[in-house]
């Protein structure tokens, strides 16, 4: 009945019995076409010589050390882990190779090996150790022994010509059906999920489906499993991830790909994990693409995998390193190979010059025919630059589950990002951070994120997988740039309770690059609470020489609480407008739980009713926080370390402006990335901010008013309606006998005298 | 007298009266036949053009900004230096810019510069602040005085002929004349030490008489003031160095290159310092070669200057970073402008292809006919590289002073470097540090030193200037990977101490690329101590896949004492084979004094006689020390911040080994570079050490034998004679019943079975 009914929902373009078309090997990835291509141009289009030497090496190395298909014990980081998982990223290469540089050894290599997990597969037993909820038999989950079988798809299709029927039979018989069968039959919890876990399933079972014509299964990895009774109960992975969802109507690769993204290409666990994602919605949908061309998946929900792609090139610092949303270990980029497929196979369908300017960055391309379209690009066309945009991404399978807006501006050559975070939980990788921001200018962190807890696939800790200060500091809120109320994480720290609901869009002005506006509530994480962040960026060299960025935060609660504002500036502390006193011989934790057990207190100071800034210096670039404070606000300067037996955390420090007793405030606050400074030259350019004052010239329950004054005398003042967001709305407000007039919600005037 | 006999000493290569020869301006830096050199090439040469091109925008920057001359006031950071500063570096290029371009809005603007500083120079009085020995009058000190000078020179000579003779007498009497009289006659303490402060004022001074023909000017930069007596006992400098050594019977700049280097072109600050000191040398020696070639001025003391250059260039990490030896900010390079002028000088004299390589990477060349002779270099000619080599480098102008070891081998392209220091004491900026090492790997520190707590020319902290806790830590024993006895500095932490002995190399052997071996003796940092550390750099695959350091520190002393061994391994601790107790909620400092007020405890283990290992990954590489403990030794984990109230310091982790009422006790490790990690692929590649088991073989007053077994059975012993280090001596030792026989004081044999 569903598989009819979504059939039906979905535009009636599938046949109920397919006609597999994969009649020529290869036929999945790489192209027998394909093939052609690549043996008329290779050695005239260098990013991909690269990409064939590159492999070529990789792959002698492997064959070196002979056929390893180590009996299945280790987690990720243990041996036999390492040595199956090189087999699948380096066994594709080797079919590949065959194919495109027709020697024999190549194929004979992946038949040793393929032939030898064809002997092991049978005896094998889940895998031994019991840290997840749906265990592998090659790896210690099924989403790696998915990962196995969508490369060693890849590998068997390259070399399917080379085998006789015999050898096929022994492969498809005794190796991949039962694996097939294992990662989705075997384990329906794993495998008919709306996660990325499944899209890997899916996709795994999808491909070798493709290259055995095997329609069953086929229909198993669009569809999912039918005869899946859910439990009706709520369960959880190993992450803290819901396993089912109650009203959850739809399996398989195509309820993924109308869940996953929003409508904007956003995947709700955050960029890290959407990059991760992205492999088997590529390599599926590009496999779909060569053998089943008329399904024209590329096209399905409005072209939701180029959105994807896009989004995720988007979601990234002036380097190109993924923001660290939710768990992600830092540093990922999109020169990782799940971006470098996803680009290539993105320029092959739609041939934009400037995604060629990513390919040239990224250097190196997928190995098969739409990476020798893309190096041949970036070698025949005029690039263009990758121009990222300030830009709003909806989250929720229709855009109805907050967001995300990137503000972006430039300033003498470099990319100053601000990321606002106002999306839904993300699941069990989600963090308890609503309305967070994270500041940076290029690759440098100017307020950061603290990312995961975690060294992926480091063995030393804790095999590479989540540390337990992951969800004792990295998910809890003090370790992100937003309010924290009487020491208590959002949520009350509880996953399942954020994951009910989401924070909303206030207001977004992105149409002005002088003067960007993202604005934001959030009415769950704390309970009759109402947050809401307004961020402006502001880059308007007739203000002040420097981009600015405005914050007002303002918390709408009842009762006296106590509010806790951090700032994660990167080290090092230059100087603050306020004296403070340093715990010198003496460090204690600043509290006992939600993370707070994990800073050390290393100073206090007191401060009055008034303005003061703080400033840093970090990968030699001077920035300058300017804010108001309260009487009898506390400035806590703390460093991350407390309470952390085994050294896992950074021992970062941060700045926590602490509000007591304090009923709805408000916090409102200036950073300003303002110089630089050389070790070489020895000469600090800028060291000190232009002086910014700044007024709260009006706060009430309908209306903020927020002006900033500058050296030069003139005044940008932003106008904010609390209360009423329509577009249409016109506003006035009577402050000091001046009437001012706005329409919309948010509006940012400059006046030129005082 | 003292002139006359140095004449004398001196080879008699001065008549006493000169002959000067500037007869066509310039002559100083630029010369005239360099200008006709420069108009005729360039626009043809891409990195002299890439020189020109950036100082037009400097110079023009300069130019917008308008004349601007501010009565001194500020320390370094502040508004007053800094403009100042912007003048000299600038107006000399302004002069060559005139030169080259004949746009005579460059010299127009040069002498309105120069003309303000005529107007000003007669009014002023010494500079306001009263932080230097010798306060000068344009900046707070002499040494920077002198900086200006030294480039004003450079300025003046390139618009003399634009000047007429009216103009050139009011900026002689009114400016330059007294100006250099105020450095030398009128800061004789300042002027006549053997230091580089001075040699900045002797080739201010003696640059100024060249240009100016002005003999009386030239003979005191030259052989320094012959009418400033002694005072007969000690005065320091505010850096802590001795202003006036009684034996002195030389002053001026051949004074300075007779006494300032060893013979291998070593200086005994360091190359932080020395880097800084090359400008007065190569500027003043480069004028005098233009001026007065018959001097020969690069030939003296066997090549010194060269000498001094090439030391220099070797004296950094794999990517052209100076070691951090004793007060040094690091970072700082080869690509400083100081290297960037005597790079291209020494390459305008020895036309060595190998330099050519360290100018293209410099990017940037000097502005005159040496720059344009490198950069046509680097254009026409195929480079070499250039190829550093392990190297002792003797302290002391006589070599008679200890000096550095430099251990370098390569693994997997990468450039692992040990810098062993067993030199003098390095004057005021020395750091209390004997037979310390540092470890990198490239530019990657493996075990660091900490450098200087100073932010140089950062106003906010504490002007720029040396920061409290530079004393109170960076120059602290602990404070560097050497032995740290009670708890005590080297030399009870007195400079003066220090200064009065020195350590003594013991043997080196850097022949054998696979087995570089050093050794060194200290008997003066402790009283009745004598401190023997030798250090063995192996790189041989059939041993063991990655180059390894082999440690050995012995102590023979007097009594029971505390022990502490300190490894500055940098972040992040990755695992220890022992267990340890972390201070989870409580932090102290693990002492009072020496450093060790500096320090948080955050964790201890007790150990057990055996071996341990301890790993950690920086900057994506993976490092482990394996190494033998006693019973009862302590490990501990320290981290810098204690007591540091400003939070000055880097809060960064270390591991002390602390050997409790120990007798003359022995250490011994082993340090591993072994893996890398990419979080783009988030692949760890030999995250684990291979195995290396370290045995004492024997330890006695005359013999040490250290024996490493490695996991394919070879085994290496390091057999070294502890009293006797006489190249010929043959030494016998038997252990276990069997007889072992080596030549000189140490060997490294390989033995292929146990």
């Amino acid at each position: 009945m569903k598989l009819v009914k979504y059939i039906l929902l979905n535009l009636g373009f599938l046949l109920l019995t397919f006609n597999l078309s994969c009649q020529s090997h290869p036929c999945l990835i790489l192209t027998h076409q394909g093939v052609d291509a690549i043996k008329k141009d290779m050695g005239n289009v260098p990013l991909f010589d690269i990409t064939v030497a590159k492999a070529i090496k990789d792959v002698e190395a492997l064959m070196a050390d002979g056929v390893l298909v180590p009996l299945p014990k280790d987690l990720a980081g243990g041996y036999s882990h390492e040595v199956h998982k090189r087999n699948f990223l380096e066994l594709y290469k080797a079919g590949v190779l065959y194919q495109i540089l027709q020697d024999d050894k190549y194929a004979k290599f992946t038949k040793d090996v393929l032939m030898a997990y064809a002997d092991l597969y049978p005896t094998l037993d889940r895998h031994p150790s019991d840290k997840s909820y749906a265990p592998g038999k090659i790896f210690w989950q099924c989403l790696n022994d998915a990962n196995w079988l969508v490369y060693m798809s890849q590998a068997y299709d390259c070399i399917y010509n080379y085998l006789n029927t015999q050898e096929r039979k022994k492969l498809e018989n005794q190796l991949f059906r039962p694996f097939a069968d294992y990662i989705s039959k075997g384990n329906p919890k794993f495998y008919n999920r709306i996660h990325n876990h499944s899209t890997w399933g899916n996709a795994a079972v999808g491909m070798i489906a493709l290259v055995m014509n095997d329609d069953e299964l086929l229909q198993r990895a669009l569809f999912g499993l039918e005869e899946y009774a859910k439990s009706g109960k709520s369960e959880f992975d190993n992450d803290g991830g819901l396993i089912n969802i109650n009203d959850q109507s739809e399996a398989g690769f195509y309820a993924q790909l109308n869940h996953s993204f929003s409508p904007d290409g956003y995947y709700t666990e955050g960029p890290y994990y959407q990059r991760y994602a992205m492999s088997p919605f590529i390599f599926f949908a590009q496999a779909l693409n060569n053998v089943k061309p008329e399904l024209k998946i590329f096209n399905h929900k409005d072209g939701i995998l180029s959105k994807a792609v896009y989004a995720l090139l988007n979601l990234s610092d002036g380097s190109g390193q993924f923001y660290p949303i939710n768990d992600a270990q830092k540093r990922m980029s999109y020169k990782s190979r799940e971006l470098i497929a996803s680009v290539d196979i993105v320029y092959s369908l739609n041939q934009s010059k400037s995604l060629l300017s990513v390919v040239k960055d990224q250097g190196i391309v997928q190995l098969d025919q739409t990476g020798l379209f893309a190096a041949k690009g970036v070698k025949e066309c005029d690039l263009e630059p990758f121009l990222k945009p300030s830009k709003v991404f909806s989250d929720g399978a229709n855009g109805e589950r907050g967001g995300l807006t990137i503000l972006r501006t430039e300033y003498e050559g470099n990319d100053l990002s601000c990321l606002f975070k106002y999306s839904a939980q993300g699941m069990g990788h989600g963090h308890f951070d609503r309305l967070s921001y994270a500041f940076y200018n290029n690759d440098n962190e100017v307020l950061q994120d603290y990312g995961a807890a975690r060294w992926v696939n480091i063995d030393q800790k804790a095999g590479g997988r989540y540390l337990k200060e992951n969800k004792t500091w990295a998910k809890q809120s003090i370790a992100h740039n937003t309010i924290v109320i009487d020491e208590i994480s959002h949520f009350n720290g509880n996953t399942q309770k954020g994951e009910e609901s989401t924070s909303v869009a206030y207001f977004n002005s992105l149409d002005d690059p002088r003067f960007l506006i993202t604005s934001a509530k959030d009415l769950n994480a704390y309970e009759n609470t109402e947050l809401h962040r307004t961020l402006c960026l502001i880059n308007d060299q007739s203000l002040y020489p420097n981009p600015i960025m405005l914050d007002i935060f303002k918390v709408n609660g009842s009762g006296e609480h106590q509010y806790d504002m951090p700032f994660h500036f990167k080290n090092h502390f230059m100087r603050s407008s306020f004296d403070f006193d340093t715990n010198l011989t003496s460090l204690k934790p600043l509290g006992d739980d939600f993370g707070y057990q994990h800073v050390w207190h290393e100073a206090t100071a007191s401060l009055s009713i008034g303005q003061y800034d703080f400033s840093w210096l970090t990968d030699d670039k001077f920035y300058t926080l300017h804010a108001l404070s309260s009487d009898n606000d506390q400035m806590i300067f703390g460093r991350i370390g407390a309470n952390d037996p085994n050294f896992n955390l950074r021992h970062d420090a941060f700045l926590v402006q602490r509000r007591k007793n304090a009923t709805s405030p408000i916090f409102i606050s200036v950073v300003n990335a303002h110089g630089s400074y050389s070790a070489i030259s020895e000469i600090p350019k800028t060291p000190y901010a232009k002086n910014i004052s700044i007024e709260k010239s009006l706060d009430d329950g309908d209306y903020t008013v927020v002006k900033l004054s500058f050296e030069n005398g003139k005044n940008a003042m932003l106008f904010q309606s609390n209360k009423n967001n329509e577009a249409s709305k016109v506003h006035r407000v009577d402050i000091d006998g001046k009437i001012y007039l706005w329409e919309g919600a948010i509006e940012l005037k400059i006046l030129n005298n005082k």
